[in-house]
């Protein structure tokens, strides 16, 4: 069994890790830290009662990076850059849930976020994305899984990029998020009643994973790909709907688009291409490692339309890394990860 | 006291009208139908008990057009052109909230819901959007309300191309609707199961309040405008949020962009402006006639993104419906339709 | 027009208040206080924008009780003692919110929550319940508004109790509430994640409303009633549903009970009896004043099952607190309270 | 691999049975039915694409009876027992979901349901609640999962009468459901603007489930048990909350109450005994097969408040199921069934 440590438990992401990990064959959660440790898991989680006899630690990356074989670090963006470091200070493989470790340049890191702290270690780390870079992913000692937005976005738009058929101006990047992608922590944003029967647009132009999008679209691309996205608070848990829109290079009808969308994720266990006339729902990919993709071209306006649904805490975030572990340490890339989506 | 009739009164919009009109001071709601007409009104919803002693009689257009100083039609489109005619058979005003009498042009409506029975009406039909066309309303006998999503959409987008800031190319409209719009037929698209938790697009670039936008739009631009259109049903019961996006034609700051709008809409009751920094929600506009708008400039990209929050059911159908019979009949445009938004 | 002033108005309760005062034909709001003052009422409450030209001051009662004619006190429970004296410092009538003032007993109210600071109050305080207080409403000076769970289980039992048909016995409650009960404020039990398809219960045989149900009912009874209370959160904004169950004294069909019910509320027009076979739901009743009250007679078990419906922030709170205001100021009754439920 | 078949598979509860056998690591799904075959499993349900490659064919309960070694009927009553006899006719072992061989007498049934056409089969059918009746499910040929709502109200009051700690008065289960328990079918009932924001009572004093109550609590208290049920509909998907009331026949302390239940529960891999003082909450079990329960002991009226969570689709149906064929076919009694609750 593969030792697993989860730094930074007590969050959302790492209550979604260990939900998964509570049923993958091969590895074993044996150390799990908060700030202040002390607690049992189950007092923290009580719906994992019954799965993991575990008493939380505090943050101790020293310790996990000897103990365990995998580490994942579900720290928020700054803590986890002075975290990493030391997890990575055994043989311990590592995979980053934050926005630390995604860019290959630290200059537009620090535009859009703060001052790096371990830049150092940009150029090794791996973008967990393995539709796009599973080979590197297989070879990584770090690994930083995308933002749950750019997962969307990018995986929506990247066979467009891909096979040249868009326009070189803006991709507009429309996205609707359920709320547990704004944390545990209570807040106006996340009070009921600021959520419920409440659609909200918010963070226009300005969010800070726009550039995550444009690096991994312009690397598809070959050239500058310029986003302008919009996410929206949605009354619902879980979930990212992304509704994507650019300009046709050429006259293309949605049977020839699905094709291409069919070849390019040819293989890919985890994407599944929506018929014509079908578009995804966020529902039937709950609690998976799914993404739904459908596509429409337009001929009245030469526009395409492209929507993903995918889970924001699953392939968004906490599945997405255990999917990456699995190809780092040479397990099934599926386990673990497996499981029918939550319908009805 | 005015005597108003509702035409269709057993659905959603049916439903909303005489939620706003149990208030309205200056009318009375005289005679109802339905199909089958019998019940009383208290016993179709219960939720008026105790605020209006009617029962309901079988479609009886005539009788309706002669006892009435005003009448509402509130039958699906189609059904609506068989019985406005006779509607307007007497003195009394006609408010329509269907999609039949909405198109100046036959053929728009042709091409894109079915053959028209009653076209010859359609020239004298003033479509119901006051902060547009309130003098043609105040002379109208006939006046179409505007579908739900145009509402949202044409007042986001009008100021912008009253004043020649945005591009010819495409407008995109993303909309996200409650499912309150779906209807009261139990079907697949209203099962809870279907709806709750869960975000999805439908009718891309083919639903069919489309065209509504690109005429009203094109008639302010005075240039044709082409609109790419996808509406989303959100897990939630009202409101619909819209979010358009257009290339600018100059660079123009958020703050500029924001005077632009409150000089457009200047004295509109019912429009409110958000500050910059702010963009609007559904539900501060829950159950009332508001319509919150708000919009970015983007330098980055040289776009505009402009967002509206309306109530579907409200300005988008019945509270509208209600302000155009109040201009129409020399009443105070917002009595009835004045209520504070249902928050929390 | 009655000049209103409202302490503590940045809360639900008097969000709630402001929402239908803003409808209210006969007063004016001029005064409205938070801890600390200075924001325009519609940057706190985006929803009210265009309905009210004010500016929050910090608590100011005695200035409140020189300049108005009626004070709301929005003020949680413990800080409301400490204001209402001074509320009552001048000519104001004064209707207080909280718990502090609800119970004719200090011993009662220090043995639930905590020492009184004003308790030479408590003896000329009417409970605000004009379904059964109303003509000692009309000349109080200080009201005291019921609980949200006393409402609903105090009217639904109230019939039985009068006319001696159960036991001696616990009466049982077991509510049903939505999350508007637990505050503005963001917490744990606020937060989306913990509310949304949740079911909890919480409080049992605990909760500080159990007292109040215990006072009136015996008042009515005219023998002392012990109450089993169990409110349960639930995932939706407004509403309470309370099912009450109790052990017939003797043989009654349902058609009697309810006949029954009938008789006791004649001429009440916030009270709406369900016919037989129908029972009420919350959503009847969201965003009114009215209460919706269903039984059934189960021969089986010789039990009675009486069940309510309200909407917990109107007649649950700040509407039963305009309704009181309405009595003591010799206004029509219903002023300002008699808009329709919010359905669908 | 244990081959299976599941006739009627197009409800929620043949959904569920998928979801969940999907993981199984010891089956195969290898038969499928709904009235009219032909489709794919994955055009019926998108959520499951990529996880089986199916095609459901139209009711052939013979071939399933020869072809599989264990078959799931999921038809509603009276079609259940149209079918079962048919399904047994092979060596196939056989879980009938239904209420149609719930009860051990057959008068019962016929006075709550219709006319029974198999009742010959339940002398021999064992009731599927194995934390009760694991022994008798060993050997049995037929087993009959249990309602929804009987599983969490039987759960939560066994360990008061086995030890007979309440009264031989009537028990009250005041029940709370979420909507999946309503069927796939649209109706006025599942329609999301029914559901949403709306608490509702129904079936009061006259639910089918009350005599399935009745019998298994009849049973482990060795006398006979009166159950007043009043089920609510919740706006939620997934859980039921039963809040149970009886009265204590002696003085008990809540601590001593909880441990009743673990020592009743002892060794039980799905019930989770709450610690004082925290409640079960619904939430804590979606998507699992785990069963919560809290209890609370009111000295001040002498009664008891016991509290169970479970999802009604997993350990209230399609969980129960599979637990139960685990156990009939000598399995790890958890197989398949001890995911995580889905937490967020």
């Amino acid at each position: 069994m593969i030792k697993v440590g989860i730094l930074g438990a007590s969050g959302f992401t790492g209550a979604e890790l260990l939900r998964l990990l509570a049923s993958h064959p091969d590895v074993e959660v044996t150390v799990v830290s908060r700030r202040e440790g002390g607690q049992k898991m189950d007092e923290l989680f009580p719906s994992l009662g019954g799965l993991f006899d575990l008493e939380l630690i505090s943050h101790a990356p020293e310790r996990m990076a000897s103990e365990c074989d995998v580490a994942f670090c579900c720290m928020p963006h700054k803590a986890a850059m002075d975290m990493v470091p030391a997890l990575l200070g055994g043989d311990a493989k590592v995979v980053d849930l934050s926005a630390d470790f995604r860019f290959r340049d630290v200059k537009i890191y620090e535009e859009w976020y703060t001052a790096h702290a371990a830049a150092d270690l940009l150029s090794e780390t791996v973008y967990g994305l393995p539709e796009l870079y599973r080979e590197s992913i297989e070879g990584a000692r770090l690994v930083a899984t995308p933002g749950c937005y750019p997962t969307g976005a990018i995986l929506a738009a990247a066979p467009l990029f891909k096979n040249d058929m868009v326009d070189t101006g803006t991709l507009i990047v429309d996205s609707k998020s359920g709320v547990s992608g704004a944390g545990a922590k209570p807040t106006d944003v996340t009070h009921y009643i600021e959520v419920n029967e409440c659609m909200r647009a918010y963070g226009v132009a300005s969010h800070r994973h726009t550039p995550e999008m444009e690096e991994h679209l312009s690397n598809i691309a070959g050239r500058g790909v310029k986003v302008l996205f919009t996410p929206h608070l949605t009354p619902m848990e879980r979930g990212i709907l992304t509704t994507t829109y650019a300009k046709l290079r050429k006259d293309v009808s949605t049977a020839e688009l699905l094709d291409v969308y069919r070849d390019f994720y040819r293989g890919e266990h985890f994407i599944r291409i929506r018929p014509e006339g079908d578009l995804p729902r966020t529902k039937r990919v709950r609690g998976s490692n799914f993404v739904d993709i459908g596509a429409v071209a337009d001929p009245r306006t030469g526009m395409v339309v492209a929507v993903s649904a995918i889970d924001n805490l699953t392939k968004g975030a906490s599945g997405a890394a255990v999917q990456c572990m699995n190809i780092m340490m040479g397990l099934e890339e599926t386990a673990g990860v497996d499981m029918a989506p939550l319908y009805p």
